[in-house]
């Protein structure tokens, strides 16, 4: 037992991170709907996401803020480069984390898990699943 | 694509459970306490979870309305046998996934993601975790 261990919110309060686990989640919605249809509207964004219009605005305006997305009032959502990279890599964290714990479960998909621990592994840990996963026979 | 996304504040939400994840991280470091020392004392507490002793007293005093420990003002924590349960199963659930991240990384110990991310994974996963362990070569 060592002094290593922090609550939940501790280890949130320690980061500061400026994208935050909502915006992460909005972005990769967003970049989801921007791969099919070019660019994502905000009622579409708090239909899939399940959230109010009023909430998915705001979130928007802080990741225009942050320099992620493009936004017109009323109108069209789309990402920047910069965005387009951060939703690249959450999809990509989203699949990899998905389908280990398919692989644990044995189960056609493990959304509910991965949505919920996917803000927490790092980079370096989701690449290292993905070697993980081409040695282990499934 | 589906109505199956929630944002992690919606997951929250949609749960409403009894225990909470702050509760999950007390009653996981009460467990180690008083394993070591039959019980275990607020400052300890909040020294080992990096919190503040008033924020400690506050959760103790939740915890026990919970019935998952007993607690006398300036005096010791101790479990009862439905918080031993929880306890047991939290420490379990925590070294099934240090396991899993440490076979993934190839480190000692994986002790933040697994703090970060133990509350959202079910039983279910954490037991086909543990199986899923025996059968991989480390």
């Amino acid at each position: 037992m060592n002094d290593g261990y922090y609550t939940l919110k501790g280890y949130d309060m320690l980061e500061k991170k400026e994208i935050t686990y909502a915006m992460e989640d909005y972005l990769e919605m967003i970049y989801r709907l921007c791969k099919a249809n070019e660019s994502a509207r905000i009622s579409e964004l708090s239909r899939y996401l399940n959230v109010k219009p009023s909430s998915a605005t705001k979130m928007v305006k802080n990741l225009k803020e942050c320099g992620l997305v493009e936004f017109e009032r009323y109108g069209h959502i789309s990402l920047t480069p910069y965005g387009r990279d951060k939703g690249e890599y959450y999809i990509y964290r989203h699949n990899v984390l998905n389908k280990l714990f398919m692989a644990i479960n044995k189960s056609r998909s493990e959304l509910e898990t991965v949505e919920k621990i996917e803000h927490f592994i790092n980079e370096e840990t989701v690449r290292n699943i993905e070697l993980f996963l081409e040695k282990i026979p499934l």
